[in-house]
């Protein structure tokens, strides 16, 4: 086979890697780099041998190491020593998933979580009171906000703050089983205090969930009085964090542990908040802790990253068939199934990549104050909420494809990937189930839809409707496919020219997600004259095409992020090689949903089998270029350690032609039964 | 939401639980039985707390009571103590993954590797020798045939065994690292024999892989002279299980250990076989082997059914909202999503099972000699790759499904879903890789179609091809398409009509696959008048298309021995459920390959649309029966060991529900400030 590939579309281009590398870091290059020399320390990295007990040490011990560097203070107030660069620090917090993912989300659960709450729902008086010993590990912390009855419905947790004013003191309980706080990091072992979120009560009203300080356990380890707990024990990965469960019984705090920048107690029992709608305070608490979520998109990209040059580099070694041959045998990539297994979730990687750095660009201008109205929020957890859930679930795909591609090497502890995946793999349901946060994706986009039609009358919907409907029956009765199929005069060639412009992309993905909705939209009109639990029950009966919906929504944000990245690319080798990514990546989301395509008459049969064979051809055009490209993202052997992307197996299959081709010159080697047959036809 | 479904078509059946647990436990009822009985034991299980070294002595010393048991010695032969049941003994051994996936593969390693191929591929004498010691596992043995360099490969292998007519002997050499026998189960510690695959050179003459007796260790435990190896170390799964590494350097064995079923060297080093051409003989020789891919298709099914029970009976019990509200809420799999996610791999389950009874029947018949010609063993072997790979894989998806279903309470080990998917992994890799078993099974497909044309002149071939391309013009001009608008009246419920009947369900399965693969061949043609160079280019642009008509097939597979499983239900209800549980199945695949068939137009887009119709219908119908079904596969709380699928989940939902129920009895519930609010406001 060969793959140099040159026609008139431009092929043969190669990439600039130092600018791809560059586009790649994004806009917080120096965080990433910084945080990558650390992670390549033996110091950080995971040790494969150590049982539970003795990861959550190392783990441990690896936090302290991050404590000297520093950089996991960068987003705390400049008050208390930090930097207030908070989209630096999510970009440098990222990047130790290279060293093990367990040291990476303990780390988040300190900072992450327990220090960014103490930080955005705590005052100023708080900060100087526990933040210096959070950023230094002094006090080690839990963020105590899931209960084992209620996973992603916070509003309904069990546990109770209820204030004394005779004390002066906040009474916590755990009423029931169902209300124990769980899946805790620092939980088992090693947390000292936490913050803990309970229904606030006072003067016999329930205020809804709030957020207060809490010492958890005295300096022996021990819990404190009315404080319990339990181990979750070993986990699917993530082994080295101490998950752990809490409860509580009628345990005492000081009315100032209330964390109470969006809602307080004064003495006397009066409840006061800054923000009269309780709904709206709860997701203003909420909300300011969406940077796990940015975070993990963040991280489930490098991890994918990282996957794909494993199982690349392993794929441009390996030979399949028969050493002994006299010719050199192809490698493991140049099977086509191989490079469609491996290169379209190259895409998508990228794809991914770039749309984090938009997000990250996004939740920097939101909690620097640059741009913090309420919609620019509102836009930020919508963007995190649906990147977060595809590129979660994509890392799973890719480092799965990854690790059968390596075949049985690729199952071995040693070449990396079966770790990676075990830890990755809560990724999909922490900090927000995916499924519920595409949930949350679609109401966004039910009510931008709702808005557009703001102030009309019930004619003018119900027009509308009629309209869509008509517009429906256009391209459900194959119309508009008659067009096209005239249009392309069943000219592949043809098709393909339309369906590879960059603007008929645009048209074919965004179409998708506005007709969705619309649908959806016009299916739950009636809703709104019916009963709750009618009106509920209609919901339940779009549950799933609403779901994607938002998944469709959130692969045209990643589309139109890898599209805008083209425009800042200014080589032109680089631009074209990006742009047949780009296209390969937009190519195969139509080619998933091409089924949606030609039932609404979007794309004709032969459109649709144009979309193939482009793939394919963008495949093959990207194959010679697919291992450059995977190194792009610019991790090294310290962060891969994966023993078959060594070079190992290069040497392997290199020793092992040497031995033949030895043998065959020696005159020595022996003759195949099947070959002597042959000969002894032949006489 | 109301899941009490009547209407005309015959709705509110309900089967009967026995009839359906037989129909489920399939032809060999009693040896599944006896082994899941074994499997209850606690001694049996895994035990999450124990590392790498102490699970692998543990399954050590489980392997020694399945010896007591005695079970794993029914396919040996009656001349040493065996019964010859081929069927029984693999129905068996599906169970035992049960227990512990490592326990099973490790059996499975000692009795149907090692002890299968000195059974096989050896002659009296050597059963006599050595297959007492194998099954009372005096001699815990390794199966020596995969190497580093060579995978799936196995004709291929460096290994090799020269004949020195001197000493009456073989000698063994590893010729290069890539030599380096990998991946053996038994190796790094216990193995103290092995069955050895080496190319057989004997005068100047190489004969191809042989299978050889050869003792590794001494009574201390230490490699014998000449022998090496390693330990592969961690896994991502089966750490039960020693796997590891071997070489060997001028070891010599005597003649007789060569097993000489089907060739074999004289004293004077000349060679012999009953099978003439070398081709045929080596894969007599691996075709012997089977028994491992298909074991694997019923372990595969086994365990998804273990964790769809787990998913179903979480989601049954829990409530996902608001434990405070006053009326009874909705269970997860209430939530038309959540029926979405497990209740079509419920059904894809059902289909695997049936499959499998239908493999293992085959599997006995050539075993046990009464059906057992050339093409019995094809077949056998096409089937059992097919079903394999196609098994294996639906178990890896099923499990995550069913630990995301269960949010972060499917993380924990204590709910088993995170450990059998970390064992199951390698199930897709091992034992044939399922890529290449896809193509083996597709170069089956594109044989029998060129039979088909046997004697064919290439003007029959190419006027076929002309009528195939007609055809083809039809269908992708839409006349078709057209024909069904026209027949449905544009009715969803007249398009369901057709969609859900057996015969067009079937015509469309059986259709893709005959359409797919004469389309490739055709594409193929060419190939016949090039260079091979050439051809395997040609082949190679095909590739990808072939393993996914592969595929197809192995489902269309599935769907005939799921119908015909409805042809043994005499019992009304169960036969009515069982029928919609195969049409979810059929019609899922339908979906799921819809866009294929529309562009190909054998369905309109009508037609698509009421197959997604249909689906939801079917859903929503099944949902009152999933917990039943799921059940009825007869997997107990000893077998399924999850904590959330124990009832503990219920429980704690009615101590929630009772705490808010007394509260609000009492009079001194907190009011919440939302109520208090609205109270405010009206007054």
């Amino acid at each position: 086979m060969s793959h140099t590939t040159t026609n008139a579309e431009g092929n043969g281009a190669t990439f600039n890697p130092e600018i791809l590398h560059r586009a790649l870091l994004g806009t917080w290059p120096e965080a990433r780099l910084h945080s990558r020399a650390l992670s390549a320390h033996p110091d950080m990295h995971r040790d494969n041998a150590l049982g539970m007990d003795a990861h959550r040490d190392r783990v441990l011990g690896q936090l302290k190491l991050l404590v000297e560097d520093g950089q996991v203070h960068a987003a705390f107030p400049k008050s208390v020593g930090g930097r207030e660069d908070h989209g630096g620090n999510i970009a440098g917090f990222e990047e130790l998933v290279t060293a093990d993912p367990s040291l990476q989300i303990k780390a988040g659960v300190q900072w992450g979580l327990f220090g960014s709450a103490v930080m955005h729902l705590g005052t100023a008086e708080h900060h100087k009171r526990w933040l210096p010993g959070i950023m230094s590990l002094d006090i080690p912390g839990v963020f105590a906000m899931t209960e084992t009855g209620h996973g992603s419905d916070v509003a309904s947790i069990g546990t109770t703050a209820t204030f004394d004013p005779d004390t002066d003191e906040f009474v916590i309980n755990t009423p029931f089983r169902g209300a124990w706080k769980d899946y805790l990091g620092n939980a088992a072992l090693h947390g000292i205090a936490g913050v803990l979120f309970a229904q606030l009560i006072t003067e016999g009203v329930n205020h809804g969930v709030h957020a207060f300080f809490i010492d958890l356990r005295d300096e022996h380890g021990d819990f404190l009085p009315g404080i319990g707990g339990e181990d979750d024990g070993l986990k699917g990965g993530l082994n080295g964090i101490d998950n752990g469960r809490l409860h509580f019984t009628d345990v005492r705090i000081p009315r100032t542990n209330l964390l109470n920048r969006y809602g307080d107690v004064a003495a006397d029992g009066s409840y006061s908040s800054p923000i009269e709608s309780p709904g709206r305070r709860f997701f203003t608490m909420l909300g300011t802790l969406v940077q796990g979520r940015v975070s993990l998109d963040g991280a489930a990209t490098v991890a994918s990253a990282m996957a794909l040059q494993i199982a690349l580099t392993y794929a441009n070694e390996r030979r399949q068939f028969n050493a002994a041959s006299e010719v050199d045998e192809e490698v493991l990539l140049d099977y086509q199934r191989h490079q469609r297994r491996l290169i379209p979730k190259l895409a998508q990687t990228f794809a991914q990549n770039f749309a984090h750095d938009e997000l990250l660009t996004k939740f920097d201008a939101v909690f620097s104050g640059k741009h913090d109205t309420d919609e620019d929020r509102q836009d930020l957890e919508t963007l995190a909420a649906a990147l977060k859930s595809l590129s979660t679930w994509n890392a799973l795909d890719v480092i799965q494809e990854a690790r059968e591609a390596c075949g049985g090497a690729g199952f071995l502890a040693e070449n990396r990937l079966v770790g990676l995946r075990a830890d990755l793999d809560v990724y999909v349901t922490f900090e927000g189930d995916n499924t519920v946060l595409l949930q949350l994706v679609a109401k966004r986009l039910l009510g931008d839809y709702a808005r557009r039609f703001k102030g009309a009358s019930g004619g003018d919907l119900a027009r509308f409707a009629v309209g869509q409907a008509t517009d429906r029956a256009f391209h459900g009765s194959g119309l508009r496919r008659l067009t096209q199929n005239v249009a392309d005069l069943g000219q592949v060639s043809r098709s393909v020219g339309h369906v590879r412009d960059e603007d008929e992309q645009r048209d074919l993905l965004t179409g998708r997600v506005e007709t969705m909705i619309g649908e959806i939209a016009g299916r739950l009109r009636p809703a709104n004259k019916m009963g709750p639990a009618a009106a509920a029950a209609l919901f339940n009966t779009q549950q799933n095409e609403l779901i994607e919906a938002a998944r469709a929504h959130a692969e045209l944000l990643q589309w139109e992020a890898f599209t805008r990245a083209l425009e800042k690319i200014e080589d032109p080798g680089t631009l074209t090689v990006l742009t047949w990514l780009r296209d390969l990546f937009g190519l195969s989301l139509i080619e998933k949903h091409a089924a949606w395509y030609l039932i609404n008459g979007r794309l004709s049969p032969a459109r649709a089998q144009a979309v193939t064979a482009y793939i394919d051809r963008l495949v093959d055009r990207l194959r010679p270029q697919a291992q450059g490209l995977a190194e792009a993202f610019g991790y090294e052997q310290a962060h891969l350690r994966a023993y078959i992307a060594s070079g190992a197996e290069a040497e392997r299959q290199n020793e092992a032609r040497e031995y033949y081709r030895a043998q065959r010159a020696s005159g020595e080697a022996p003759i195949a039964e099947k070959t002597l047959k042959k000969k002894a036809a032949r006489r």
